[in-house]
């Protein structure tokens, strides 16, 4: 309905992953009884969104400096690289309070099948980055799948010959979890990483 | 952090009823990758939201118009209104595409525990709406909940002394579901099987 406020902002969320009409719904009614301004602060928030948000020129992560704050950060150790598939994949990291290097976001990950092949991946920046850099170690962080292991092994074959080390996540359990709960694939990988207890 | 778009977006959506953190994020990494205009027109569909919605000056509804869409509509009858107790369930109504009368939203139901007593409803502009005019019957559409059939037992003492016809929905609705999330069938089917309110 044109001139509808209401059917268009409910249209509008629908936009988004994984909300239906009727979460927009309940979005768009909550929203009206929100107390004022709050519709008004979210619409500012997105705006901003659109227009200030790039790659970071260095490592690719979607940031409104250039270079991000996490590349101009002098404090963090510029011979350790952690290769993610996604932007949301370092704030896990960050999140883990752990890891104190640098990032490099791929944004996908290869699938022949999707058509996503290595130069729609921001491989090249990648090796571009290395190049005569005091990068020591790259950790390959991609997700454990189909696509996120071919991955890894496509830039353990490029990165190698380089001559800087490859390394990748250690699999096993997660912390926290009951050995009768853990699912088998895990289980037998963390048989096979077993350390030394000391 | 202060001028980080991203960080700053995904505050404002967790905001909402029911997106916790990580649903926000998610929400705002897709909206990066949207196409070109997507934050902006949801930005914009959000303060239209925040400028132009108010409560209409007949059923209480919110709309943009004055009055509403429903309360101008003359092709829909006069002679019956259906008292609900917030837009979502017009808009359950509507899509049953089943009623042609007129609305009434009481913005809430009675709930003394909360501090919701009859003045904080629309009651009062209900009664005023209907002094002399060519209403007949009205419909106690409000929900199966403690508070809804308390609501619908203190309209139905107020409004059989004047003289007008009052019903309830039939219970073709399961009972223990909300009518915004009600399907249109049943919805139907209890409009179809009102019964006295005595």
């Amino acid at each position: 309905m044109p001139g509808d406020p209401i059917g268009e902002a409910v249209q509008q969320l629908k936009r988004f992953p994984g909300i239906g009409e009727k979460t927009a719904t309940r979005l768009v009614y909550w929203l009206l009884r929100a107390p004022d301004g709050t519709a008004r602060d979210m619409a500012e928030a997105l705006l901003a969104l659109g227009d200030g948000v790039r790659p970071c020129s260095v490592c690719c992560d979607l940031t409104n400096a250039d270079p991000c704050v996490r590349c101009a950060d002098l404090k963090r150790d510029s011979s350790l690289v952690c290769v993610v598939e996604e932007p949301q994949d370092v704030l896990a990291f960050e999140r883990s309070g752990e890891f104190r290097g640098r990032y490099h976001v791929l944004h996908g990950a290869l699938s022949p099948l999707d058509g996503i092949t290595p130069d729609q991946l921001m491989i090249r920046p990648l090796l571009e980055r290395l190049r005569g850099s005091e990068v020591e170690e790259v950790i390959l962080a991609t997700n454990p799948t189909v696509e996120g292991d071919a991955t890894a092994l496509y830039l353990a074959r490029l990165l190698n010959p380089i001559g800087v080390r490859v390394t990748r996540l250690a699999h096993g359990i997660s912390v926290g979890t009951e050995i009768e709960y853990a699912d088998a694939v895990s289980l037998a990988r963390a048989l096979e990483n077993r350390q030394e207890f000391r």
